[in-house]
């Protein structure tokens, strides 16, 4: 301990951080002595802030400050689409394309039994409460990974007796990519999935 | 805006940092978010502990909770040497030896004309003022740069009038590095600075 306990104590809790080793923590820390004691406040409040107002949507399960959450609650939106992702980044990553303007559930995660996730953690049981006859369509949007592929044939099955229209992203080579450079399987559902120009 | 307001503006927060760029940012966000509320409060506890409890030492102007800090105050140390360094970084580094028990003092910075930094702008009137004749050794312990140089030619044609002896850290090669890589500015000081054995 070289340092006064209250620094010593902020580079602890920098550093518990992901992706913030001691020496980035310790350079944080410096930088927080440095700052102006409001911009410090303003830190702090955002932190506490961020814990007290955001909760999870009671419909969609996407973070949201009030419940149910802007998507859901937008007349404007279509809501006979839904679209199904693990995660609150991809609900921001599909927005960011202003393509889709349907509904979202957010599961939480992806099955994985290897890591002790399976359908009881995820927000299934929540998805299929909301099929009530309204949706048309429900996109299954999970990542391209082999959790997200369980995810993906599970819940086509539960889906599908329901009689609804069950549908998964576009698999194929990325937008501004090399063949040269893409993986075989990818390759491999790229032709597979070939249509005519 | 495809998030909360109270994520977004931590996301703002967090990115104000050094190191932290916006992906960086929000994943650190997403983190916050999924953190016991207990744990954040810690968080903003420690960011607005550090601005209320860090003073500067009024002898040695390093950072302390109480001052005179727990080095200027220690009966234990040799209070005759005094080291003067640019950032209390330095203190932790040669703290951190083991090798050193004497007194510090920081400047707070480096000379640099060019960034508009004059000797008024360091701590050296302050250190004037403890040059009462009870010191018998000052060691220039400067960072090995342009500005670093520059402080420690100012500092010794100041010191030097009093009657104090004045040192400098040694240059050379450090250990555990190749001669094949080393810079030729630090091999010619090895080869002039070069000892009996």
């Amino acid at each position: 301990m070289y340092n006064a306990e209250s620094i010593e104590q902020l580079v602890d809790e920098f550093s518990s951080l992901p992706g913030i080793g001691r020496k980035s923590a310790h350079r944080l820390a410096m930088h927080i002595l440095k700052l102006p004691k409001q911009e410090v406040l303003n830190i702090a409040e955002a932190l506490v802030n961020v814990k007290e107002k955001i909760k999870y949507c009671a419909v969609c399960w996407n973070f949201t400050e009030e419940s149910p959450c802007k998507i859901c609650s937008n007349a404007q939106r279509n809501h006979s689409i839904i679209c199904v992702v693990e995660d609150p980044n991809d609900v921001i990553a599909i927005e960011k394309t202003h393509e889709y303007k349907g509904m979202y559930h957010v599961l939480g995660d992806a099955l994985s039994p290897l890591d002790g996730i399976g359908p009881e953690d995820l927000k299934i049981k929540e998805l299929l409460q909301r099929m009530d006859g309204s949706f048309q369509e429900i996109i299954l949007a999970m990542n391209s990974s082999i959790e997200g592929e369980a995810t993906t044939i599970y819940l086509s099955k539960l889906l599908k007796p329901l009689g609804v229209k069950v549908t998964r992203l576009a698999r194929g080579i990325p937008i501004g990519s090399d063949l040269e450079f893409t993986d075989q399987a990818t390759l491999v559902r790229a032709l597979e999935a070939r249509v005519e120009v």
